[in-house]
Formats: structure tokens, C-alpha cells, sequence
């Protein structure tokens, strides 16, 4: 594929780079190879969609074709989504129903919070302290904005280590402190225990107003507050501000995010002197189509079908995870979580056949949206038949995990004879 | 418009709060309304095309509907454009074909340049030196990454004011220098001399290595290269990277930009100092889509569609500053610039109207292409009759430009009888 539109492209430019149209062959014939090679880029993409486990991004989405129209126009979210534009060409009506449905859903009121629909980020002065199983974005931006970081270590099932937390903050009672609290870590689906972590902040004697709480939900912040018993994600707690990814669990075609902040920090900046976030927006330019889908997404939909998945993803992977121990194989998913961590494959080419995501002796299917009994079956199956192999003349060992997913989820031969 | 969406999301989201899906209206009802809502939007955008006049954004592309089945999956092109993928959904191949493009468009060799498409930033330390009339991205990304910021006066027509660059550079001589260079200010259209400014840093002593040349080229980067007599833009000279807009002159439905740099900065990071961006992409995730709609158009039409719409828009503009000086209203326009300045309107409704950019006593409008002479002449119309109407007794005077403009271009009172 690669090769192929090189090709085709260079043959193009040759054609034209003495800045004369002169083609080889006609318009019409430049067109049909390159709607050929979209065509099979579509096929390539369609027929891989039922192999995409390992990343979280959920393509079952039905909007595509009646929000096509909408390619005709460039659209921008300049600025604020709350003033009004001096354009037309924008969608800030669509991104503040958006905006409104997450303020809700948090617990918040209208008139008090702020936000926006972007790629995300996050900007501050004073200590950042985040665990290392947090998004690399997160120790990206420290470095990038010139922040002080404090990293924490984790727990075996990828939360953060309250005890390492509270120690650092003791150290460095001196600055105010910006706790970065993962709901859901890209890794191991690990989700922080917020009242634990404010509790730590008050027992070291951090006022309310010498911390802030910025909650990375990119992907269970739509599965928590659909759940039964899951603690709820709510701003009526001591939080500053939570983010979520629009393209992970609800859908989009374009990567996005979804930013809800409090108002008074965006407004009245003096007072709280470690949010350095001077300019309301980070990046100028927002795209005005991803606010469209977005609402398309929920008002079609809503909490009825994200209830649904939410109940349908955790359950499925249940079933994924007890089938993998079962069989003998190392795994282990946190609850109310998605994200099954399984013994890493030994092939790099079923690795790359199924999308996996892999760190150290580990990898981890994300059970999304789509993804069916029929596809975990296939996927476990396949697995089965492949691992024989790898370990068939007992040439290697399945490794031990023990310490990355505690002794009672590894199933390495050690391991095996004490459980 | 806007109180219509968000009554209609207002109501399913009343519906559906308690968590439990209990729509007033079946599913079907739900989603024709939606669609009602999109369709008169789409009505509204359409209608609305005409008078965008204001703002760079060209929206007359015919590939929306050619693309639209990639609105399918979700591609995120993560990390750098030019090392495989681990999963799928993503569209680098076609991303390297369009940096490729542009590198060929710059002069700097495939295996020597580094780049990526992205919403385009700027990420250093040293001192930056940015003239006034930069884009207020660059202001705001000193702040963001806390570089030290020497804002640089500017000549009557926008361009940086060299001497003032001179004597700043001068007194900072102990730090390295990072320049802004503007290929076309985003008001006034102005074109900062490349060959004055890297003679100045040489002047003032700043070997190759204490120095780092950033063209801002985000508008007329496409425009220049297909002009003949202008100066070209490239990498043989000694600057540092180059950054264009996608969704500007060239047109994408999605804000985007290309970014290309050299690669020796990129992956020696020890030898050059001052150039800090430790990390590769600034964004980690990026929009798959977009590299797929300009390598669309740039394979359709490429180098002989940019020629012809630089050298219409040109002479558009022309046209316009001409028929506004003419009337008697003062004007400006820059060599090679599609920007044309003039007296701002007094009127807000017409200046809504029109999708004007606004800026103290100023105007203007970038025709771009898609606005045609009929455009150009139903906007001059519609001006001077309402102009009639805000000057006509004479209670106020158009105001004088002979600051901003130069007082040839001003035809106020004062000046028209010098002129």
C-alpha cells in the first residue's frame, strides 16, 4: 500500500514540478487511480476492523454518512466555545451542548464551569505529581510547559501508591501541589482512588486551595458513571478539572477531547496563583466538525446506548479474562475496567495481526464497543493454536507476571504450583 | 439556530437523566429531528458561503464527497510520520507523501528533512524575536513554554522593522536567537525580507549556530512559490523550519498545518542548544484524516491549480484595492499579498455580514480563491452604498490611515488633498 501511493504521488509531481501542468495522462485517468487507491484503503481498513482489540477506539459508529455533508465546509472553534463568533463557519453552538451534557454528568452547574472540545491538555505551575502508569502526554506536557515533576510509584494493579504520594507531598509541603488522578490507566486499566488521594492531601496538611486535582478519564470516564456501585466522577469533590478522549469510548472519527474545568479558575486566575493557564485555549484553531459529531453521538444515543456498552465491554471482558486463566495464561483486569493485561505474545506477527499493545512481559486487549463474543472467541483461538507453538518443545517458558499482576493472576509454572 | 440545538438535546437529556432511556419520542422521531437540525444547518453554511470574505479559509474543494467514506474509521496517526505504525488506523503513508511534497516545494532533501501535519507549534529556548504583527499563536506558545519573548516594531506595511531587530539583537548578544520570520502577516499581508533579516544576525555577529529562522509562511506559504519574481521560500538558505496551514489557501475541512524542519535538529538535539523540543510530535495524537485530504488535492491539482488560483487571487486583489482607492476609501495591499486592507466599516451588521476581520481603524478582506470578481463587486457595492449612508451628513469623517497605510494609501480628508 505504502509503496503504491508514493508512487502514484511522485509520478504527479514529476508530471508538474517545473510549475507546468503537463500530465501523462488525462485528469479523468489521474482521478480514477487515485479513487482507486482510496478504494483500497477503505477495503484495507474495513477488513482490519475486526482485528483493532488492542488500542481503544471505537469505530461502531453510524454517523459517518449523514454528517458527510459537513466535509464541505471548514470549520473552526476559534477561541472561546462561550462567545459568540464574528464568523459563520464554526460549530460553537454544538460544542456548548456538548460542554453542558459532560457539566451535567459531573455534577456541575452550568454557570460555574468551563471548557472545551480539543485535543487536550494541561497547563500549570507548582509541583505536577502523577504516577508512572500514567498517558506519556501527561510527562510530555510537564517537560514541555517546564513544569516540576513528581513521579509516584504504582501499585501491582497499576493505581497509584498512596504511601509513595503522601511521602513526596510531606517533602515538598513548601508548593502547591497538581495531582494528575488516572481513571483508568492506559496500561492496566487501573482506576486512582479519589477520596484516598484528597484524604492524603488533607492529612498533609495541603489546604483546599494549595492543591488541584485534574482527573485523566480519557476512556472510563464514559463507562464509571454508567456503572452500577462505580464510584461516581464528580465535581462536587475537591477536583479542578476532568478530561476524556471523544474518539476512545463513544466514538469519532477524529482524535479529541472533552475539557471541563472550573469557571473561577478560568476567570479570576489571581486567585488561584498555580494555574498559569493565562490563555483560555491551547491550540487557536479548533476543529468544528468533531463538536458535531459528538452531539450527534449523544443526543441519538446518550446515556441509554453508552449504559449498554458500558455493561456489555466490562462483561466481555470478564469472559476474556477468565478464558486466558482458565487456559493456563497470565491475566488480569482491574474492576470496572475494560482493558484485559495478558502474557505478551511471543510473534510479532500475531502481535501485529491483532493491533496489540504490548509493554514489558505484558499486552492488553481493550474491549471496546464492537467487539463481540465472536471476536474474543476467534481472537482467544487463534492465541490458543499460535501459543502452542511458541512453547511446544518447552524451549521457553511462559514468563512470570507475578510481578506485574500479582501472584494469583500469573499462571507461570512457579506460580502454578502455589495457587 | 444555536437555541434550537440546544433545545432539542436539552429535552433528550432531560429524558434520559435518571439513567434510564425513556424518550418522550421514538428513536426515529429523535433522529429526524436531529437531522432537521443538520440539514438547516448545512442550509444555513451553504447560503452563508458567498459572503466569507473575511477570514483565509478556502472552502472550494470538491473532495468532501470523494473522502467521506474515511469518516468510517477513526485514524490516528501517533508519534512520528515516518516509523510504522503498530496498528492500522492510521494514515502515515499518505501523510510522508504530502511532507515529501513540501520538502521538494522547499528545496531540502527527503533523507535531510523532518516534519509532520499536525495544528502546528513552535517549542524552543533561547530568545525569540517576533514582530508585533505576528500571529497571536506565537505569543501565546512563548508564554505557554516560558521562552523569553523581544516583540520587534514594524514598518508602515507590516513587515518587521529590521533596524529595531538590529539594535534588540545587539543588546541580547550572549543568547541565541530565535526569529520569527512572517511570510504574510495575518493582517496586513506582509512579507518579512529573509535574506535582510539573516543578514542583519550576521551583521550583528550571531554565527549559524546562535541563530534558529522560523517562517510563519501559514497563508501565503502556498502562494509565493508559484509567483514568478517573488523570493523564493527555501531550505538552501540558512532557516530552520518552515510551518504552512492546510486548511488556508490550499483548503481541508479540518484547521491543520505542515511543519517541516531539518532532521539534523530532530535527531541531534546535543549539538543544537536551543532547540528543545526533546519530544518529536507536540501532540501526541493526531488527525488521520487530514493528510489524506491534502495529499487528495495536492494529487488532483498540485503545483498547476496553486499557480492559477496565486496568480487569480493576485489580480483579485489588485482589483478590489484599486476600486476601493478609487471611490475614494483607503486601501493597501502588499506586493504578493491577497490581503487587502481598507477604512473599517462603521456599521457592525455589515461588518457580521461580510465576515470581517477588524483590527483599531482597519479592515480586511483575503480573497481567496473561490471569491470572484461577482463577489468582489456585490461586497464593493453593498460598501459604498452603505458608506453613503454613515457619512452622508457629514456628523462623521472616514477616519485618517496615513499611520497604518502610508499616506498615499490614505484618502482621508487631510491626505487626499496632498495626494
Amino acid at each position: 500500500m505504502s509503496i503504491q501511493i508514493l508512487l502514484e504521488f511522485d509520478l504527479m509531481v514529476v508530471a508538474t514540478k517545473n510549475g507546468i501542468y503537463a500530465p501523462s495522462s488525462p485528469r479523468e485517468n489521474m482521478c480514477l487511480k487515485l479513487n482507486m487507491i482510496l478504494t483500497q484503503y477503505v477495503d484495507t481498513l474495513s477488513q482490519r476492523m475486526k482485528y483493532h482489540i488492542g488500542y481503544p477506539t471505537n469505530m461502531h459508529y453510524e454517523h459517518h454518512a449523514i454528517l458527510a455533508p459537513l466535509l464541505q465546509f471548514s470549520l473552526n472553534n476559534c477561541g472561546y466555545p462561550f462567545t459568540q463568533s464574528p464568523v459563520d463557519f464554526h460549530s460553537k453552538d454544538f460544542e456548548v451542548a456538548v460542554l453542558d451534557w459532560f457539566a451535567q454528568l459531573w455534577e456541575i452547574d452550568k454557570d460555574e464551569y468551563w471548557g472545551y472540545i480539543t485535543s487536550g491538555e494541561l497547563h500549570s505551575s507548582g509541583i505536577l505529581y502523577a504516577s508512572k502508569d500514567s498517558h506519556y502526554s501527561i510527562f510530555k506536557a510537564a517537560r514541555l510547559y517546564r513544569m516540576e515533576l513528581e513521579t509516584i510509584n504504582t501499585l501491582v494493579n497499576g493505581e497509584i501508591d498512596y504511601e509513595d504520594l503522601r511521602s513526596k507531598l510531606l517533602v515538598n509541603k513548601n508548593k502547591p501541589a497538581i495531582i494528575n488522578i488516572n481513571i483508568g490507566t492506559t496500561f492496566k486499566g487501573a482506576i486512582d482512588d479519589r477520596d484516598f488521594v484528597i484524604q492524603t492531601l488533607e492529612n498533609c496538611g495541603y489546604s483546599n486551595n494549595r492543591y488541584y486535582i485534574h482527573c485523566d478519564a480519557a476512556l472510563f470516564g464514559l463507562i464509571l458513571p454508567f456503572i452500577r456501585h462505580a464510584k461516581k466522577i464528580t465535581l462536587k469533590k475537591p477536583i479542578g478539572s476532568i478530561s476524556i478522549s471523544g474518539h476512545k469510548f463513544l466514538g469519532c472519527p477524529m482524535p479529541c477531547g472533552i475539557q471541563i474545568t472550573r469557571k473561577s479558575y478560568v476567570s479570576s486566575l489571581s486567585k488561584i496563583e498555580y494555574i498559569n493557564s493565562t490563555d483560555a485555549t491551547i491550540s487557536g484553531s479548533r476543529n468544528g466538525l468533531t463538536p458535531i459529531f459528538l452531539w450527534y453521538c449523544l443526543s441519538t444515543e446518550g446515556h441509554a446506548r453508552l449504559q449498554q456498552d458500558s455493561k456489555i465491554c466490562i462483561e466481555n471482558a470478564r469472559y476474556l479474562k477468565d478464558r486466558l486463566l482458565e487456559a493456563g495464561i497470565s491475566a488480569m483486569l482491574n474492576e470496572f475496567s475494560i482493558t484485559v493485561v495478558f502474557e505478551r505474545p511471543c510473534d510479532h506477527k500475531f502481535i501485529r495481526r491483532w493491533n496489540l499493545c504490548y509493554l514489558r512481559g505484558m499486552a492488553h486487549v481493550v474491549v471496546m464497543p464492537g467487539i463481540t463474543r465472536e471476536t474474543i472467541d476467534s481472537f482467544f483461538k487463534d492465541l490458543m493454536q499460535e501459543r502452542n507453538k511458541w512453547y511446544q518443545d518447552a524451549k521457553a517458558l511462559p514468563p512470570c507476571l507475578a510481578d506485574d499482576f500479582g501472584t494469583q493472576n500469573c499462571m507461570c509454572s512457579d506460580n502454578k504450583m502455589h495457587n
